[in-house]
This record gives C-alpha cells, sequence and structure tokens, in this order.
C-alpha cells in the first residue's frame, strides 16, 4: 500500500509586520546592554542572513488552534473525503493556544481536541493527540501517521501544525524578528495516484544541543522575572543544522532508492534563509553536485519562520500555484526537511 | 511479533499531604461564594467519593521531566536493557515543566528531550517526543509505541507518563485535593515470554465533552485574572466515564478474544474511587456479572489521581509486590483503561 498527502490546507493570518515596524523597538542583548549598532543597521543584517522583511501575526481573536483549523477544512476539502473518515487528529504544536498579551499556554483540552470540535466530527474513534517535537512536528506527525496506517491502525489521518510564536517572543531580542504565526494541514492516507512517502528519517540530538532553543526571561534587566521567551543560540543552531541535516537528508534520499538528480524540489523548513541555502548547498556537496536552480521553493521572505507550520504552509502555496516560479508535476521526488528545537531534525523523500 | 512490557518504573514523590492538611483552606464554589458546609464535612465527603486520605506532592527542586527521568531509570535497568537501543522516548504529559509557584509551563525544549538529556543517551536515532492526550496519555503512548514497532520503526521504546498537578491546581477549588504529582515509565519492547498486548482502542469525544476539563480562572473572585487552573465538571464527567469506559473496555475485550472470566485485574486511571467502582461494575454487568473480589488494585488511597502517572505508577507497584493483596503473574490477562481531559478513552487488553 503506497501512503501519501491527499490533501493540503493553510492559514496564514492577515495582519502583516513589515521590518520597519521593528524600528523603533529596544534591542538589547541577553546581558541586557544596548547593542552599538543603529536599528537599521540591525535590520539590515537581520535581513541579509534571514531574508525575511515581514512575517504574519495572528489576528487577536484567533489562537493557534482556531488557525489550525482553518488549515484543516481546507486540508478536508482538497483531499474531498468525508470527515467522519479521519482516524487520527494529529496536531504538532509546541506552546498551547496562547492568547495575545497572556502568558500561559493552554492546552487543556490538547489542540487537537478543539479542532475536532470545531469542525464538529462525531466519530469518536477519530484520536486526537498533540505532539510537542520542536518545529519538526509536523514532518514528525506526518511519520507517526504513516506508522498508524502501516500497521493497520488508521486509514486517514489530519496532520496539523499550528503555532503562534509571536506571543512567545521577547519584544527586546532581535532574534524574534524572525518568528511569525501561521498554520498549516495536510491528510495523510492510501495513495490514490502516484504520491508515496518513499522514506523518512527522524532523529533527536540531546546533549548539549537540548538547550540551543529554550525558554528563558527578556533581555531586559528590568524586566518580569517570571515571564519566559523562545531564546535561541543562533550561532550553535547554525552550525549544528549545517553538520547534521544534510546527513540527515542525503541518508533519507539513500534509504529511498532515489538519485539525486531525480529530486525536484527541496522543501525546508524555513528556518533562515541563508541557514537553509547553506544546508541545501551541503547535501549537493555531498553527491558533489551544485544546488541546482530553483530547487529550494521559499516563503521565508513574506511570512518569516512560523515553526511547523513552515512546511504545510509552503508546500500548499507550491500546490495551489501561488508560489511564482515554482511548481509540482505527478510524480515529481521531493524532499522535506526540517530542524528545530530538541534538537529535532527529520527528513521525507516523497513523490508527489 | 508479540509486543509486551518489559520493564517498568516509578517516581513516587516524597512529600505526604494528607487531608486534614486542607482544613484551614478556604473552599470556594464556582461562583466565587463560601460552602455552608463546614470544611471538615466538606473533606469527609471528599473522601468517601475519591478514596483520597493522602497524596504525594513533587519536592520543590523536581519537575515533571525530572520525575519521568527517575521513573526512566527504573525501568531501563527492570528491562535489563542498553539504553542506547531505546528508539523512542515518548513523554505523556499535559502541562510541561512547571516550577514552584510559577504559571507558565515550559516545553522547550520538549520533556523527552530533557529526560534524553538527562539519561545521557548519545544515539540520535532515539526520537525523543512528548504527547498531549489529557489522563490517557501514558496508555496513549504505548499504542503509539505498538504502532511504531509493529511498523518496523522501532524495536524498543520507553513510554513515560508525568505530572506535577499540584502547580496548575486553584487552592480555592475543593476539586484540587484529587490532584497529585508522580511519574511512571515503561519499555515496550518485542515480548520474550508470555507477555503481549492483545487489542487497544482509543477514542476521543469533541462534543460539548470536548471542555469537561478545562483551563479557567481561580474559583476566587478577587484572583489573578491571567491565571488559569485546572477545572472540571466532575458530574459530568463521572456520568461520561460510566456511559462510556466500560463499553470502551468491552470492545477491545471482545477484539481480543479473551473471554470475561479470564482477565486478572483491572488497572484503571486513578481518578476516582467511586466512579471506578461504578466503572468495573457497569463493565461486569455487560456480562451479566458482578465485579469479582480483588480484580481492581488501587492506589489512589495514598497517591491520589496523578493524570498520566497513575497506571505505570500502579502496575510498577503490583508488578514489585509493593501494593499489599495483589500481584500479576506470568499468563494473567489484564485490562488498562483510562478516561480524561479530551475527553479521551483508552483500554488494552494486556496477558502479562
Amino acid at each position: 500500500m503506497k501512503i501519501g498527502i491527499i490533501g493540503t490546507g493553510r492559514y496564514i493570518p492577515s495582519i502583516v509586520t513589515t521590518n520597519e515596524a521593528f524600528l523603533q523597538q529596544e534591542f538589547l542583548g541577553p546581558d541586557g546592554r544596548r547593542f552599538e549598532l543603529d536599528n537599521t543597521v540591525i535590520i539590515e543584517k537581520f535581513k541579509a542572513i534571514t531574508g525575511i522583511e515581514e512575517r504574519r501575526y495572528a489576528e487577536p481573536e484567533l489562537k493557534t488552534s482556531d488557525m489550525g483549523y482553518l488549515a484543516a477544512e481546507k486540508a478536508i476539502a482538497d483531499a474531498g473525503i468525508d470527515r467522519e473518515a479521519l482516524d487520527y487528529i494529529i496536531f504538532a504544536q509546541n506552546f498551547g493556544d496562547m492568547s495575545p498579551g497572556k502568558t500561559q499556554g493552554d492546552t487543556l483540552p490538547s489542540l487537537a481536541t478543539r479542532v475536532k470540535h470545531l469542525l464538529k466530527i462525531k466519530n469518536p474513534k477519530c484520536v486526537a493527540y498533540d505532539l510537542i517535537f520542536g518545529c519538526p512536528g509536523w514532518i514528525e506527525g506526518v511519520i507517526q501517521a504513516t506508522a498508524f496506517i502501516k500497521s493497520g491502525m488508521a486509514k486517514n489521518c489530519l496532520v496539523i501544525g499550528g503555532e503562534t510564536l509571536s506571543r512567545v517572543t521577547d519584544p527586546y531580542d532581535r532574534d524574534s524578528m524572525i518568528f511569525s504565526d501561521g498554520a498549516g494541514a495536510a491528510i495523510i492516507g492510501q495513495s490514490r495516484d502516484s504520491e508515496e512517502i518513499l522514506a523518512h528519517s527522524s532523529l533527536t540530538f540531546a546533549g548539549e544541543e537540548a538547550y540551543y532553543l529554550h525558554f528563558d526571561r527578556t533581555n531586559r534587566a528590568e524586566g518580569c522575572e517570571d515571564t519566559r521567551y523562545i531564546k535561541m543560540l543562533g550561532r550553535k543552531i547554525y552550525e549544528f543544522a549545517c553538520i547534521h541535516v544534510p546527513k540527515a537528508m542525503a541518508s533519507t534520499l539513500a534509504d529511498s532508492g532515489v538519485d539525486i538528480n531525480q529530486v525536484k524540489k527541496i522543501f525546508i523548513h524555513q528556518a533562515n534563509e541563508k541557514m537553509d541555502e547553506a544546508i541545501v548547498e551541503r547535501f549537493y556537496r555531498i553527491y558533489g553536485k551544485k544546488i541546482p536552480g530553483n530547487v529550494m521553493p521559499m516563503s521565508i521572505h513574506k511570512l518569516g519562520n512560523s515553526s511547523v507550520a513552515t512546511i504545510p504552509t509552503l508546500y500548499d502555496l507550491v500546490l495551489q500555484g501561488e508560489l511564482p516560479g515554482h511548481q509540482v508535476n505527478k510524480g515529481d521526488v521531493l524532499l522535506f526537511a526540517s530542524v528545530g528545537a530538541g534538537m529535532n531534525i527529520n527528513a521525507i523523500v516523497y513523490r508527489a
């Protein structure tokens, strides 16, 4: 039995925040001191490295589960399946439902249950759970869905990735400009055509890497002692990703038996443009090749890094023909790859 | 291939809190009003219904992931396996790592990653993720581990359930006396003897039931508007559980092909003694039988309801011969069943 992605959907929030919106923001280092550079220069450098020009933030009335629901409705419609035929709703997230201006995430009930509630699915055999696996959570959800289908426990699984990172970021930390909000969803089920997950792999590095992304207090010395925000050791993550992600991609490709020349597109977690390019360059270097033109669709310029939501959103954009210059044709071999908190890495070799 | 539980471990915190400790506590209804009854009467009634005489709270220096780690070390030793041979660490939890006196849960990185870090496991192929599925999370983790093993993705999985509910409860709510802290763990792997998961099932009811357990503000009118605590519609949950859990247990038993008379013990989520008894009575009533003597080991009297931790802790206590009057012999057929936030229900028919 071939298992594939039989429907996709996304929710991109409507609130656009440009880089210019940060010109007046007070940025501080982890030591609480101001940078010597002017914000104009900080933002210019930021854009040169990450590629981010603007990002989307969730509307105040929406939480992560609401965005996940909106993406899920589209994925169900796209797959053309009866929602009551879903065996699983897997919601990849990391911070629960956050309300604007609040610090406490809400996971009671799980976001997957909230989505099932909003979808008005009655079938109690549709099992709803949340998965925490850092940014690679959505790909991991697809892998878990594959296991359920292979083992005979499921036929159709809805896998959602959603996050409102704008509500867990420290405004005084310039790294916060990276993060954004959104949700993507897909239905994983028995393939109807050529689509097939050909190979997959998952890794967790939990030595000192475990805390490269962690929760910590604001950079502002007089800020609240109790409130925690996403903090990252950017340089360490960059080096880690450049060493380990290309290897993981190559090893997954080897498992699939597909030749490197057959790979048409690489859908990589939209973490940071320079890092993503470095990863893909190093991946091709393993085969003694240069990175082919147009192999890497990118949405980071306009959407920022929405964690678990980047890959399903990007894939849906390309499938719907809404990312100029990129398309996926039936039978194309694709690579999905992600890296993030955990530190987790995963990859899927996929035939569209 | 037979898949079974090949090792177990638990961490029961050392801080004992008796019912008497609540005598001076101000209890308020959801409307913010004091009860007409005296605390002595409230606590007597509480004990008569829930069976709880005392409960354990985590030591201030320990968080959920620390307790999970301590339980995991024991499960690994009990299984006698090399920790580097673990393919998965699945941590069932619902609120992240909570610090005493703080309101924000920490899931960056996942608790499973924190355990892997503490276990000093180097193998990156040991995949660590958290699972949110309410109180039935630990059983659900065992079911997910089964899927990974069946589908060829894993051989040995560490499944942990841990929670510090004492840090997410409203002291003004008398329901808070139910909740406690702890962690349990098991290794799921290829059976070495008679042990085998014979059947399993999982259900999510997400109609109005979705919010029977939810996050809400304190019962104290002048309390903090922003802080959320576990709140439950106790009566609704009781009725829901009595209708749906016996049916789920019976349907799973039917799937296993095992006769009701062969069931030796029922390990049920330690939610509330009267509710647990009512569930098991109704389960036997389906077969026109009375509940057999000594079929239901209970730890709630001394340990309270530690959510995901109750079943692995209880099972480990019985296996280690530390629950007087109860034992499990090789080949005994057991039933595991849980119900909780989601609302989720699951059950496993197991041969020891």
